[in-house]
């Protein structure tokens, strides 16, 4: 039996989890930028003023990234998660701007056993972020696998 | 006049684009985890062998964003890009190990130029992540906005 929070059963479609919050910081941008999109407008302000994104802005895997964690904090680490082979259609609305203030939400669109491993579930979710104006900054969509409530761990 | 490597008019249908190598390393792959996906077998070698992933394996966020900077260096620091709109169908194919060496590539699957902007082409990439047996690790296709090669910049 396990302990956690969120089993398969616990995820009833239409239900929206909250993800919390995250307050992106220029070091931040310009930390995950230098090491994997170190292109302009994610590393300088200047260049992100210049550029169509208007400001130093969160490289998209950047965030991508503090989904993630929002989602794991939230979620995931309480969970009898199983992993999740991949993510389909990741949609980047707005910029992510130094000194937004993310905010987020999860919601079970879909939810069925597997046929293959009976102690196994699909969780098909749909992710949301938000900026501190209410704008849609990311959108996305995965498939994940859980442990049903009475499967041992 | 724009001065870069790789403008709309260069990609064309059919091509494959290298991708170069990254070594994956254990701090690496814990430095990411601790930050953006606390999972266990994301910071651990003890949970990551007792995992499905069978050793301490990169996140894969951390594989996205290790591809994004081989992509970056192979293609888009020297390229016309003026950004993409999201990604479509990221799957993680097989566990990242630390001590993985991965390689990859990009294929052009698609070229159109803009109705609504003459100066802009839409190019679609379909890219791969191989590790140092040959075996396909990651796989997204995405659709990034390039200005074609006499625009204004």
């Amino acid at each position: 039996m396990t302990g956690k929070t969120w089993a398969f059963e616990d995820f009833v479609e239409g239900m929206s989890i909250d993800l919390g919050a995250k307050d992106v910081t220029a070091a931040e941008i310009v930390e995950f930028a230098s090491e994997f999109d170190p292109q302009p407008m994610h590393l300088d302000e200047t260049a992100g003023q210049a550029s169509i994104l208007g400001g130093l802005s969160a490289s998209g895997w950047h965030t991508c990234s503090m989904f993630m964690r929002l989602f794991c904090d939230a979620i995931l680490l309480d969970s009898t998660s199983q992993g999740a082979p991949g993510v389909d259609h990741i949609k980047w609305r707005r910029p992510v701007l130094a000194g937004d203030r993310l905010t987020g939400h999860t919601v079970v669109v879909a939810s069925r056993p597997s046929k293959s491993r009976p102690s196994l579930g699909l969780v098909t979710l749909r992710s949301e972020l938000f900026n501190q104006r209410g704008e849609t900054v990311l959108q996305l969509e995965n498939t994940g696998m859980f442990l049903k409530r009475g499967a041992a761990i």
